[in-house]
């Protein structure tokens, strides 16, 4: 196995075709600036998901404007003119911030998180869309927004995205005029009606880990419903899906940044579902590029159709690997 | 109004149908067995949800057969031959059961709750189960499986429902052959693979509270997120359609038990979306059936249709309330 995890690594810097052809990107998910470079050599063709939360929970206060756009900038510019997806703060559900005053709820991941947080607190909001902004100068920049379950959603932060632009504009500070902004899929209903949100969003990108806790409401941090949490369920797959279609229909991009889109072993189901990036941890690149070298994407496409009709997880995971 | 309820009441025993004369059933939910007799007075056609949770909530044991079959018996005779939904035991979530050691859990909504708790301990569902086989001779008895997500919990349900015939038929005990056995489609895995799950059931009812707290990732019970839960969102009627053109393709029943099969303004787009059985709570049903007879069902799928194109629950709710 060491071996073949050498070879991997060696063939790491080339992209990653299917045996017949088909480009699928490659990205990282990382947590913190100084990952970046890990990701490179590992053979990362952008950043598919940079967490924020790192600059708000090593700090007691607030992150300043400056504060984050170093944070920022330093991925930027190490990624040179790769994409590179920021996505806006994630708090609430299990990630708690002191100074933040989150409430004490019943169920938190059902709760007053991310997106909404951010909504509900537009001065903390516009000090991330203002430093997100102002780094954009340096790289490609891509703002992706977690937790998005209506239209309206996206619309109120593209209203505050505007207002940050109008007034760096006033005073003369620079931003980038080309700014992708995207949103997760991770709430059901974005999957669900995911043609309607991509008519108002240039890229989407799934995040398998909520968008299967809700989907199977199965908490994804309880031992006692572990058994029921698994990305491979039929219907989280048709979501998958979904999505693709809707991103394909719309003209925009569907990538994956959950744990199962670094599932060498899912791969080819979700090749075959329709996705064209996939963003993992650093590490697991060079063998998911080896893994994509292997797969023909007519054989995949006829594997998804059948993982779509199984009865369970179990049974989609059994169907790639007998010995499961 | 006041004066259109009298009215509605004087036709609540009547059947409801469209005025293009297709057939509605209303039902009544029920929470005991001495609600019954208003759900008959109201005109409720059959008891669409009848939860057993009280039985086990009144006392400080777990309820024996006999007191089961006591409050099962004296609803399904109170109904003669119409149809009477059982719901088996939905405990866990918001309703906790001090004698059942629940676990405390950080996200219990999504936890080890309903049909999980019960298929792992099964010495307490088949207590239930029996119950349920016994009290059969007496009406027109579906049992229906709470918080289903997967095709295997259907088939353990099933193997545990034949033990206990087995049990049953060795010491002579009568039971009707005819029990239907159904899901209700809560957790938003179950009505995107409907179509599965349809192949293994006589019948499915949505259930729009869970089902609508899931597939927006809003408490139904949390004040902050009370503004992104509403039934009315195009995602979970989107849900509800799906699960409609499963059960039609199947040959079985789609019913709706949960607020939305109640709300009056939302009966056209519901007629529209495929449903043929509403179960709301009794008082609610007289208006309920005099709204369906002012409803075309042409105009409803119209309507149907539009809504699942709209960007919001709001979007929706104006769509047939302007003043909203
Ligand atoms: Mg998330
Ligand atoms: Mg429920």
């Amino acid at each position: 196995h060491q071996q073949l995890r050498d070879q991997a690594l060696e063939k790491a810097s080339l992209d990653a075709t299917t045996s017949d052809g088909k480009r699928i990107q490659v990205f990282a998910n990382i947590g913190s600036p100084g990952d970046a470079d890990q990701a490179l050599a590992n053979g990362a063709e952008g950043i598919g998901l940079f967490r924020t939360e790192f600059l708000y929970l090593e700090n007691d206060h607030w992150p300043t404007e400056e504060e984050q756009i170093k944070a920022y900038s330093h991925v930027l510019k190490a990624f040179q003119n790769k994409p590179v997806i920021i996505r806006t703060l994630d708090i609430g559900g299990d990630k708690d911030l002191p100074y933040a005053n989150l409430p004490k709820e019943d169920n938190p991941f059902l709760g007053h998180r991310a997106i909404r947080y951010c909504l509900a607190n537009p001065a903390v909001f516009k000090t991330q869309l203002k430093a997100l902004l102002r780094s954009s100068i340096h790289g490609d920049l891509w703002i992706m927004l977690p937790m998005v379950e209506n239209l309206s959603e996206i619309q109120e932060t593209k209203s505050l995205l505007d207002e940050c632009r109008r007034e760096l504009t006033q005073k003369n500070i620079p931003f980038a005029e080309t700014i992708k902004v995207g949103i997760m899929i991770e709430v059901p209903a974005a999957a669900i009606y995911a043609d309607v949100l991509a008519k108002e969003v240039d890229f989407m990108s799934i995040g398998t880990n909520d968008l299967t806790q809700y989907t199977l409401a199965a908490d994804r941090g309880n031992e006692q419903v572990a058994h029921l949490y698994d990305a491979a369920h039929p219907a989280v797959l048709r979501l998958v899906k979904k999505t693709c279609e809707a991103a394909n229909q719309a003209g925009i991009i569907a990538g994956m940044c959950g744990e199962l889109a670094g599932d060498t072993m899912m791969a080819e189901i979700l090749i075959g579902l329709g996705l064209h990036e996939l963003s993992m941890s650093a590490g697991a690149i060079p063998e998911m590029k080896e893994q994509v070298r292997q797969i023909h994407s007519t054989s995949a496409q006829k594997r998804a159709d059948e993982a779509l009709l199984q009865g369970s997880a179990d049974a989609v995971r059994q169907s790639v690997n007998p010995s499961f």
